[in-house]
């Protein structure tokens, strides 16, 4: 049985305990930046990290400790421990890790405020410094950073990127609960490669082991999924407000910057929204809001890259812009004509990278843009025709530099103009459950999908994918 | 270049701009929950939503909407139209999606209070009530639910369970945010089949279009996660505190209510956690905090559950427990041979769902317990050797009535130890990076991981993984 009163004055006890505890920093370990934040002078202090430096001078070492818990310059914390207290120092290089404890005091140096005397040193692991591809007095290009996936997030640069990442993914969580949205889980294995075509990964059957042939595990073939949008029409239909921020697969056979085999994907749906300027304006905000709190929350991150040449370029139209031009799949078609390059444009023609930096450098003067109502022959059966029923009510959002940041649609939700594409496409029998939605009173909906790398490239200026995710799967390429 | 003096003053701007949009309520459609926090009286009102009920008397009729917006027993508003103005009125039925434009006023009626007065409706979608699954006067079994995977979030007992499921969801982001926690996103694609041995999924080789021979995407075999804990270690190695909330992927052949074939867990490591007992306080910290919030943030849904006989039994134990009982595996097993049904348990068995079950009941009486110092034989190469030298520093959480919640480690930190254990198991090339993250410096970290559906069985006492999760995959099975 559920006791109400009794949980309710446990739980005013337990919320007494927690805070003492919080106090006491009892429940993790401490870190530099915690030292630095509460700054617990003369006491007796136990730190675990890496060594960034090791010096010596006269009869003391001075050890730059880091435990990755900061990005800035102040990042590390100065060990000063004297050798006769401690013989094992000449051991000590760059890149190992040490177990200190210690006394925090003042420190007397200009550019430092803290140190910590050291009253035990244990070293815990030694470091193959020669072999560390992590340098000491350079900062990694980003290229050898890529060569060592599993190494790389002890460089700056790379926390740097990370912590983005992260305070990018909390924002986005934090802004959908504030708008009262439903975080949904959409699957990864699904029946569903109505999308994907030939760029679906598929699973393979295991061998039976009585009568070893092969069998699925599933009673059918199972892909891992493109996009999690169909499924998470189920829930918005039920909520109303609903979001997924899961992983999507491609099996794509490219190298280019722009594109991952495993990468993450934030795909919102709403009912209600029955105009495609009302989708735009939701885009827009969510962009606005979620890059502006990174960037607040964020400052030493952003200031660390701007000093290692990281620009920035076209962070101010996500930070800003309130509003961004929206034109035609057939004004932008009649523009491309109007250019030398692009004169034979063809009729109801996609646009690939060309064209879109195209448009936005040279329509658009380097300005993100909507492109909207395409043919409905370019895109996906689940887009709401127009009244024109040749275009259907979609975005694509061209971002400079990036190119396809987002793409969005009304969706389809008339029951019978749904059911007569479906079934010129002859997929009616494997999306009965998608077209369910509509037959029993289904509400109209819209939404879009937003790649995380993608958007981490136009908030940092970083120009690939690859390193905004910790281990990159490409063609080829899938280690560790 | 970065015009940082520039984006501030945006900034600025761009703030000021947001809130008068979200005090007009621009940017999404209006729904009833917004209606019963701000009751906008007297003013003209456009919703959508699905009828939950149609009631006639004379010459007017009351409509029961529903959008998903609320899960109390206020969910719904009533509309009222008369026949003369909305001829259409006899056409719409339970389950049918409409759009409805009128003025609120206060209700007459003692029951509720708001009642929208409609000007305009127009029947979306109708809905084929004779097939419909979710039924308007019961409410739905979980069973009925579970064979209507596309259909079931929009019955209220379901809406409950995943409002729950996404505050967790959301509490588990906040308390990582608020500790200082980075959160990592590890592959689901990934060469390491080392944890899982049979039991993991591997991808198709694709058809080559030129030699129509069968090739590999990626180089290798490549497989779906088991767990992503040993790719979190390198983000431990770097941030100190990570964790990673991802799905995870078992090809047991099983059915049991206890296993998916695709589920999503929590994983947690952090630096400088070198004692087991640090590692327990660290996990009851996290679900006490997260239990409580939940408990705190949803009310109305957890009465919900109880109004329909869902018995929350061993909730109390999350939301107030500072400590539980901690046992050696070693007297565990002596408990178990000391009874009639388990006295010839063999040295260094495996426990067992009703190993598990015993234990709780009989030795625990019920109460949530901790088994620590597993054999080294029972558990993976991972895990720090105890200084016996037979034992591992390990940790597995059994809860009453679902079994093992969870489990977790403290890591083999130490270089030339794991690397005889990874010698010992043949497994040392696959895993040479694994192994490079002691062999330049590694600090030593501690982790442990918890499923999220089976933490939803805990919280809730609903006594099946498959109604937590929106289109479960188990074996045989794959729909949508």
């Amino acid at each position: 049985m559920f006791h109400l009163s009794l949980i309710l004055n446990l739980r005013q006890l337990s919320r007494k305990i927690l805070y003492i505890s919080r106090l006491t920093h009892t429940i993790y370990p401490l870190t530099i930046r915690e030292i630095y934040d509460k700054k617990p002078l003369n006491q007796s202090i136990n730190l675990i990290g890496y060594l960034l430096n090791v010096r010596k001078l006269k009869t003391h070492y001075f050890l730059d400790l880091f435990d990755g818990s900061l990005t800035n310059n102040q990042k590390h914390l100065q060990v000063v421990a004297s050798l006769d207290k401690h013989p094992t120092l000449p051991h000590l290089t760059y890149g190992c890790s040490i177990n200190v404890q210690g006394k925090l005091i003042r420190s007397d140096h200009p550019k430092q405020e803290l140190e910590l005397q050291a009253d035990h040193i244990n070293l815990i692991n030694s470091c193959d410094a020669f072999n560390y591809p992590i340098k000491p007095k350079f900062e990694q290009t980003l290229l050898m950073l890529r060569q060592n996936e599993h190494l790389r997030l002890r460089s700056t640069f790379a926390q740097a990127i990370f912590r983005l990442r992260s305070q990018l993914m909390f924002s986005l969580y934090e802004y959908f609960f504030k708008h009262n949205f439903i975080h949904i889980q959409t699957p990864c294995l699904t029946q569903n490669d109505c999308e994907g075509g030939g760029e679906t990964f598929r699973i393979q059957p295991y061998q039976s082991q009585t009568t070893h042939t092969e069998k699925e595990y599933f009673n059918k073939q199972v892909y891992l999924t493109v996009s999690g949008q169909l499924h998470l029409e189920t829930a918005a239909n039920g909520f109303g407000r609903v979001y997924t921020l899961n992983p999507a697969f491609r099996a794509d056979k490219t190298l280019s910057r722009f594109h991952l085999a495993e990468f993450w994907m934030l795909e919102v749906e709403v009912a209600g929204l029955t105009k495609l300027d009302q989708l735009l304006d939701a885009y827009t905000d969510l962009v606005r809001t979620t890059t502006t709190e990174i960037y607040n929350k964020c400052p030493e991150e952003f200031k660390y890259l701007v000093n290692n040449n990281i620009q920035s370029t076209y962070i101010d139209q996500l930070l800003n812009q309130n509003d961004y031009p929206r034109i035609n799949y057939k004004e932008a078609v009649e523009y491309l004509r109007k250019s030398v390059d692009f004169h034979d444009f063809p009729d109801n023609g996609d646009f690939n990278r060309a064209h879109e930096n195209y448009l936005c450098q040279k329509l658009m003067n380097n300005q993100a843009f909507f492109v909207i109502n395409y043919p409905k022959t370019l895109k996906p059966f689940y887009m709401l025709m127009n009244d024109d029923d040749t275009t259907v009510a979609n975005f694509d959002f061209i971002f400079p530099s990036v190119g396809e940041l987002s793409g969005g649609s009304l969706r389809e939700h008339r029951y019978e103009n749904l059911k007569l594409r479906l079934d010129e496409l002859d997929i009616t029998r494997d999306l009965q459950w998608y077209l369910d939605l509509r037959g029993f009173g289904g509400m109209p909906t819209a939404g879009f999908g937003l790649g995380i790398e993608r958007f981490l490239m136009a908030i940092t200026g970083i120009d690939n994918v690859r390193d905004f995710i910790l281990f990159p799967r490409f063609y080829q390429h899938c280690d560790g």
